[in-house]
């Protein structure tokens, strides 16, 4: 199913007034402060947040998993999901594939599909944290070594070169989709002391790592991801982002880091991880979540509101006024869905995602870096919270309202009954392959 | 299959000099300092924690699982395992079943098929954290409820009556098994901030609980455990020893707190939790395993062991020599195993139980509450370090060989191929219940 | 120094029009949702928050102090502080003691003088954390033991009856200010395994505040804080509100739990617990102040903002809307100013308060619990982040206003140069006393 | 005062054949498995861990300090403390400076001296973190800049100037006496969000520590330390290895990482990052101690032995048998005695590192190895227990009884009244310089 434009002008039509009233208000609010609003409003237009397509069904935890109705059993129907979140927010503009979850049979097609819908096809994402069921017939021959004890890092050359073949196809399926780069997020690690060399298992990591950078095409980026811990319990290969840049810095300049939300320590300062990779030039990706306890996948911006604004402050400067040279990293979101309808979760993410990008981009740094200069730490406080204060919510609709976006997207999708017509559709008890 | 005593003395026969000459040299040492060795090895002898029937198969995460081969596919199979572990350690005398899992086709029957392996029936678990793909035969009806939003706590009256009396079917079973207890662990919470009324969802978990402690029987005891998060994300109803005794005290007193040990937010200090429970008279059920993360359900004694032996420290002193009235707590080891053979872990684990406890028990409390006097904190810490840092196995090696144990346990395992065994009477693909 | 109404609404005058504007517009936006926002404003010309007398000098580390200009160094001049803090924000009408740094020698005077600021006597604080370098004449007897291995919970008797005789000292210096509570924060613990007996010293410590409490005048109460460590580094006596919990129901119905942000393990549910205590009627105290790592005292809401949204969501369920009898808890900010000029940080986090509270005030919770009814998870979040998102301050300013404070404290503050006039006024090199 | 060999063979006297019979029981057992006991002491004799000469006096936290009798108040006096603790274990062999607490008057004098007790001069320490209270003589100039915002990282040139000055200066003092390395620690961060431009401010730093890096000898190594947090509350510049690493590459060949145990955030894999250092050549320095909650400085081992034996097994490994090049690290303690006689807590320090460094050196790496290639997991977890179990204090003893140190350190000390003396010799009330 789609949704067309006109279905959307409809839907906005008895809001519009309102909206005005509210946009007005505040862009005169704004401009009174220097911020230039149409140029904010360009970026959040440009602004576009990759879907990955293990997060249209239902998640779960070891503990279990509650289904969900009309959840896509296949990639056309997964790229549907992301077609259906994009027309509505205008803010998706780009679908995410994992394999060997999501591949596709005429990959022309499925381009053609997903380019009718808006849609790019963002990072390919490898597996080599789980033994995969059926022999992986894109593969030159059936799986044969276990990724039981780790996959990159394995003691074992034969599993490392399995391992390494896989990435190298996903490499080849995104070249035929027009994607550009390839995320390698590892579970490799040890649960029990003792269980691991580390200088061992880091060695054979980046060997194994230059093997895959060395199959990469010149104009893709090879993204490295870092997480302390889960699914192994002691160590984790590539545990933090100091080794994600090392590895990154021995592969290439085509290499970078990936910086997960959910991927650090408790009270990591994530934003000033994010200022020292995009100071070196090395923020190559970014998996939008939040969290509370640990990689808990939660809906973005439920949690930790402020801190995300905070690391957008950083990206601002980083993308946008800093004298760096750190290309636009891949942005996506990274989240499960254990307990609400995936797309309307989505959608609640996409929004807390502009919110806290708009704020960062109307922070005045001329005045924020005086009183950095200054030392008056109240007013440097002032100035931020100032941003984060103001309610930008009007500005976003509008970015959105010209992009042909819903007003309301969430409002939309209940009123238009969109998942009981995908239910119908897909029957209910369908599963979405992912996590 | 089983393993004799017969067996077993063969196995010591070569090592029981080595043994001997190690146990004298010891207890010399030890008695010297004024140790009871016997009766130290007396209450070595007398501690049996239960195996629960889910930790005998292979484990998973998120993320995937990877099976195990000759994992018990039965009630019978798991009883199996449980007496391989306690003819070899002889400190495994018991199982804990899990229901709806382990559901008894004849109760009787199979209490002594247990009995037969010098096995009695711990605490009884319920399950309200998934929904069961069949209909529970043993309840009066198809289940018709989703746990999805809570079990006890749930906003709707039909579901918490469904949990309420899958929780007293459990009983009933457990009845008919000589069993002494329930478990009960919810996983009721929530994910997201503003999805559940705090004070409602406690309010109605305690009217559950009243109403299952209606149902126990006079000589039962029901445990109520806490855990701070996982598998919900941003609250858990019962979400620390606070809350578990708040609720305990209101059910009556016959209902104690349950202590596992990876049920903590990060630095908690267990050992003085466990202290103030025995203070009170509230310790009932303790589950053991070890974590450097969250609920990482490791091996015992795999990460912190002096914290193991710190919190058997107040074992010690709250069940023999405080003036507390607790009566001795259910013991259980709550782990899983994603990447060992479950049966070399338990065994593993039994040990360092075992091992901590005797560390224990030669802590002369005498000495130590005069150190503390004094404030005398050096001394304190020496008389702690002194009892942790002497090689006690000898003494854990004695006791087991005079209860017809294996003087090494995972060595006749391996030796005796056990597993191989396993493999080959019950399949490759077997896979076990549980988590 | 004092600041008058004229010399306010002179400085408001020229702001007016705009802040009406806004306020206005703000207004037709909430009523139009429902909210009845002279209601909210009411509540929010009520909230008065107590400021602690050792909040106005600047704090300080281990590692240092750097000390901050025009400190107050009399107990006269501390309540002149929050003097100038209240006439500008109308929202400190309270402060805080702290014995034996703020002895009266005239109580009648001192009330008096605080009364002319419009200035209440809020809780009373003990100190037995520390060894006092003088005498302390108040005291029958110059100070003999040193709490430096504990005070309520000490191993001797002599010690304990000092700090308890402490306590019941302070409680007569209240009652002579016209102060109803007692704030009691024990230090006391262990920094090494083995330190201390814990059942004995939670015994120990329950005895002694029996002791303080039968001093307590009938329309007193008690507050007994928690704290997991620090400065203490291996146990805290009262380590986390289950332990305040079980010893103000010991106590007797005077004797309340107290609730600082910053007391409390990474990744605590602070807000669950600030309801359960509400649901038994034993919220007596709450400190503001925010935090990153440990006890760190920043600005409230400098850190997580949102986290003290929900815990007003909580605070304002529990005291309006919930079917529990918990008192009016007594409010205060424990904040550490080592960088910024403690009066300004004061100020931001007067307004980071008021702002929560009234997000919290604007909560529809007829239509939250409906969405919880029907475990609409996204809706209620809606719900939630809508209250958030909306831009108060306005209305904030509008109760300021009427209450004749200034729209923009922190910018009169600065132009009219009160911290140079109180250098001037106490010169440079002043300390207060404190922590 | 010293104490001489006499004094100390005299202690040893009654107790050497008890001891004897214990090291001849362990050394057969330990040779029975193929443990080089000569070669083992041989090391253990060799390893001589630095004492700061900050930690001989009582440490304090925030909220108080409670002083200690016959504390050193002069240089001279503190490295008599540091000869004290040397003749007794033997293991103590330096000292390591702070300046500008510990000038010495006549470098050549000091070094004389200190060289009659057998002790050298380990890294020294620059102290940017306070405000020095009287003008520092050496050097050219009065201080005039405050370090209340940091020093390498200041938004001001000439703060930046004094601290690298400083930095330089220390690095002099230390050629007087023979030292070959310098630490920087710096406090530099901030506690708000927004009062720092993180770019900016670790770009300044790098520059300042190449400053102060082209000051250093060629045979001088500068070693750059790293800690999460506090004193300051929001971020620290060098908050982790990561960037430890990045600033060191940066500077050069002489330039490296220190790891402080206690500088990391809660459930950091510790052992990792010295691995991953180990394997790039870049581990320089080291400080034990030990924690619970955060930077807790407390006695090493007397919270996580089993961690510091994983520690010490992977610099086992890195120092002796891997193929990485890395110069064996200054090792140094870094404790704080709030509460115990800071040289019995430094004795019981060195007897944890001895025995954590004497399991990590009878590990088997071959047996380990061998046992991590096939992914035995249980084995590979049962050697290292089964060393970390193993009793080795009689080596330790034997080892240090070769060395003519004394069987039983703190014994001697309490024995002797070597604080009494200490006492009498300088009085009750002196306060060493320092934390």
């Amino acid at each position: 199913m789609r949704i067309t434009i006109d279905q959307i002008q409809d839907f906005n039509k008895s809001r519009e007034s309102d909206h005005h009233q509210h946009f007005q208000f505040l862009q005169g609010q704004l401009e009174e402060k220097g911020v230039d609003t149409e140029e904010v409003m360009r970026r959040l237009q440009q602004f576009q947040v990759a879907i990955p397509s293990w997060a249209l069904g239902a998640g779960g935890t070891r503990f279990g998993r509650f289904s969900f109705g009309g959840e896509p059993a296949t990639l056309e129907q997964k790229i549907e999901d992301v077609g259906l979140i994009h027309a509505l927010t205008q803010s998706a503009g780009a679908i995410s594939l994992h394999i060997p979850w999501d591949i596709p049979q005429d990959p022309a097609a499925t381009k053609q599909f997903a380019g009718s819908l808006g849609l790019a096809f963002d990072a390919m994402n490898s597996n080599t944290f789980q033994d995969q069921r059926q022999g992986q017939q894109h593969e030159q021959q059936q799986q044969q070594q276990s990724y039981k004890f780790g996959s990159l890092c394995h003691t074992d050359a034969a599993h490392r070169a399995q391992a390494v073949n896989h990435n190298k196809q996903v490499i080849d399926i995104g070249v035929s989709l027009g994607s550009k780069s390839l995320t390698v997020w590892l579970a490799d690690g040890s649960s029990f002391p003792g269980q691991l060399n580390f200088q061992k298992a880091l060695a054979r990591t980046l060997d194994s790592l230059k093997d895959i950078y060395s199959h990469l095409p010149s104009d893709w980026k090879m993204y490295i991801e870092y997480k302390p811990y889960e699914p192994n319990f002691y160590s984790t290969v590539i545990q933090d982002w100091g080794t994600s840049h090392l590895l990154a810095n021995e592969c290439g300049e085509n290499a970078y880091c990936l910086v997960d939300l959910g991927h650090h320590l408790p009270n990591t300062n994530i934003e000033q991880i994010v200022a020292t990779l995009l100071w070196r030039g090395k923020l190559g990706g970014f998996h939008f979540n939040d969290s509370k306890y640990g990689d808990d996948d939660l809906t973005v911006g439920a949690i930790q509101p402020y801190q995300l604004f905070l690391i957008f402050n950083e990206l601002v400067y980083g993308m946008h006024k800093s004298a760096s040279d750190n290309p636009s990293p891949a942005w996506m979101i990274d989240a499960s869905h254990n307990l609400k309808d995936p797309l309307e979760d989505l959608m609640q993410s996409l929004e807390a995602i502009r919110l806290a990008y708009a704020q960062g981009l109307i922070v005045d740094h001329h005045r924020l870096e005086q009183a950095r200069e200054e030392n008056d730490v109240t007013k440097a406080q002032e100035i931020l919270q100032e941003c984060y204060r103001t309610d930008l919510r009007p500005l976003i609709r509008e970015a959105r309202l010209r992009s042909n976006g819903a007003i309301d997207p969430i409002n939309y999708y209940r009123e238009a009954s969109i998942r009981q017509q995908l239910i119908k559709n897909r029957g209910l008890a369908t599963v979405a392959t992912g996590l």
